[in-house]
């Protein structure tokens, strides 16, 4: 998505360790404006499946999966990192091992919100290892549901997440995939 | 608001200790179609405003100001609870002690996305004791931005943070009130 990547390269910042800073437009201020558009891309290219129900994690995740579940006319599910007072024991549970914050957390979704019925697309604002979307992909089938695919703001695709998840079979689209990022360098995306 | 608080006898569950779960349509579940007539609520009432700007705080807030901001054609700024390595020094932080999660955070919002110019909107999923609120407004103050009110999906009107923003002169507008809620008696709402 062209206006993606020129946003990417006008507002992101890069940092040593090949971090990305989006926090202008995608994970600390959204620019909700723009993210409609890129809601709009994701309903273009899902709007074939009979899309139930969409799937993310917390917490920056949530804005795009609701600005996209508006245009589906569906709920948003997003997945939860710890257990606070406020969860059941009626969950199913995955580890995952978060990159940005160096940690591994328990995240659970409450059973009674998916099932077999429901027809999923999952929806995160990165992909890099891919433990994320892997943790949700069991989520989904724990719950006998079917994921119909991911959709990806940001992929890093210098990291394996995304190379292993297709080789899975799963459908991932990517809406910007960095080939390579380099604080002299600046930028590179895959065509 | 008849609709919500409709939902809230029909969707919401009273635990013991008067914890509200309304995961089904609000902080776990998002039920889209549903929350933007709530964001639809709170254009209404706030729709004279100059709003630039709508801020909340991860996590549950921020499906309800996307929603709301993509109304106004505003972006949305989430105040974040912990720094992880995504975040720079350069930031407003206040701390914020959270009812649910039963501790404190410190709650930073990058001082490079608020300024003197924002006249800012403030959304939250509940208002119980105010902390959370008091906090937003004290980043607003920080940033020399003005804040023109917070509006709340529920308030727990038995606690004191409504009252206690109200008389400090805090325009709060709150969709639903609850004046008692008891497992036994179910809720009673503020007319």
């Amino acid at each position: 998505m062209k206006l993606l990547e020129e946003k990417i390269i006008k507002e992101g910042r890069i940092y040593p360790g090949q971090v990305l800073k989006v926090g202008a437009f995608l994970n600390h201020q959204i620019d909700v404006p723009f993210m409609n558009k890129v809601a709009e891309e994701f309903y273009n290219l899902f709007k074939d499946e009979p899309i139930t129900k969409i799937l993310t994690i917390e917490t920056s995740g949530i804005g795009i999966a609701c600005l996209t579940a508006n245009i589906f006319n569906v709920p948003v599910l997003y997945a939860k990192k710890s257990k606070g007072i406020n969860i059941g024991d009626d969950v199913y549970t995955v580890q995952v091992t978060s990159y940005t914050h160096k940690n591994v957390s328990n995240v659970i979704i409450e059973k009674q919100f998916l099932g077999p019925d429901d027809v999923v697309l999952i929806l995160d604002d990165f992909l890099a290892n891919g433990c994320a979307l892997e943790g949700l992909l069991d989520l989904v089938k724990m719950a006998g549901a079917r994921a119909v695919g991911c959709g990806i703001v940001i992929e890093k695709a210098f990291q394996d997440g995304g190379t292993r998840l297709r080789e899975k079979g799963i459908r991932i689209e990517s809406l910007a995939r960095i080939k390579s990022m380099d604080v002299v360098e600046g930028i590179v995306f895959i065509d």
